[in-house]
């Protein structure tokens, strides 16, 4: 697919994009039209509108969007035709929640094997996916395509093995462990995983809440 | 603090700000330019100067921001000097994680108890935290004020559980189950982890680098 630069703030809506028409099909929901999307999802049918025109033309003027033509749409411009391959590093317990409670598949990612270094975890399997000591990773990067490293170990760790993944060619790690990654030199693609951002703006909009109801009562 | 209408796209800023500082801070840095500063974020110095700008005067013309002021005025607007008590609801490997690697005090925020239904789980403290049923929840959130429910339980338990904590008056809930709560009726404060939209959003970036690829050799 041909198509021209595209904002951040369009990437980052795409997801939920994905997510509300998922839902939608869910319900049964065949066609939408701009109004109604922008209403379910707090945005304009003009953004709306704006937001799709830069993949192509998906709608028909007055009859709106096909929710699953769409749909599909959106999961190719995210890559999520393209078979990734990714492996897990650190299978502690938020390894262990994002193997068994996380869709990777529906992201269209296959998770071929998680890394640790407990004697515990090591030789075991979780949520059907192998877990092998890190010594073995090297290895295992050589034999078989990754795509995308799952860093997931104690922060103190994370800097080094994430320097170590990109000596090994694998191009993107998706990162939760909360530390700001330094590979400017590596030229491999993060993205972070950062709950606090989460966290604190929940905590300002309960403050916020919070004022509001004491200046009314004022 | 008496402030206007601040838009979601600057709130959703102040904890990377806030990361950012701490990260200075910690390195020694005392002074920083909106220059400097927009460099290591990737944001232009008038758009720091315009954040900023939303809550009062922070920095002197000429002379930068001090880091540890700037740093405590954004985390009284976060709410972070507020002292709110949480509980986490659901105690599984998603719970213990964030019991033990997720910074809730750095955060203001201080965690209760979690609750669960494990007979393996009921009874024991993770991280210092006391596991307790989710029978003795009502109980519990009567006799203590509780701002934040962290909902961390399988899919199947999210909307009934959201339901029971808005009925409970607990009014924010910080939530992991990658279900779009329906909470409209309550008022509940709802503010979601969707993992998947950080993995697509780093799947297109990894296709859109190796379409670039693509195209310089061909």
């Amino acid at each position: 697919m041909k198509h021209a630069k595209i904002s951040i703030n369009v990437i980052r809506r795409l997801p939920r994009y994905l997510r509300k028409l998922d839902d939608l099909a869910y319900h049964g929901v065949e066609r939408i039209s701009s109004g109604e999307l922008g209403r379910k999802m707090g945005l304009t049918p003009s953004q709306i509108r704006q937001d799709f025109s830069c993949f192509g033309e998906f709608g028909q003027q007055g009859y709106g969007y096909n929710v699953s033509a769409l749909r599909e749409q959106i999961s190719v411009i995210l890559g999520m035709d393209q078979n990734y391959r990714a492996i897990l590093v650190g299978a502690g317990n938020l390894g262990h929640a994002l193997l068994h409670n996380f869709g990777f598949t529906n992201c269209g990612l296959q998770v071929l094997a998680g890394f640790d270094i407990s004697v515990d975890l090591v030789g075991t399997e979780v949520a059907g996916v192998p877990i092998l000591h890190v010594d073995d990773m090297e290895r295992f990067v050589q034999e078989n395509r990754v795509d995308i490293a799952v860093l997931a170990t104690p922060r103190r760790f994370a800097q080094n093995l994430a320097k170590t993944l990109a000596t090994y060619g694998v191009p993107a790690i998706w990162n939760f462990t909360n530390l700001d990654l330094d590979l400017n030199e590596e030229g491999v693609l993060v993205e972070n995983i950062h709950f606090s951002d989460s966290l604190l703006a929940l905590s300002y909009f309960l403050t916020e809440a919070r004022r509001e109801n004491e200046e009314t009562e004022a």
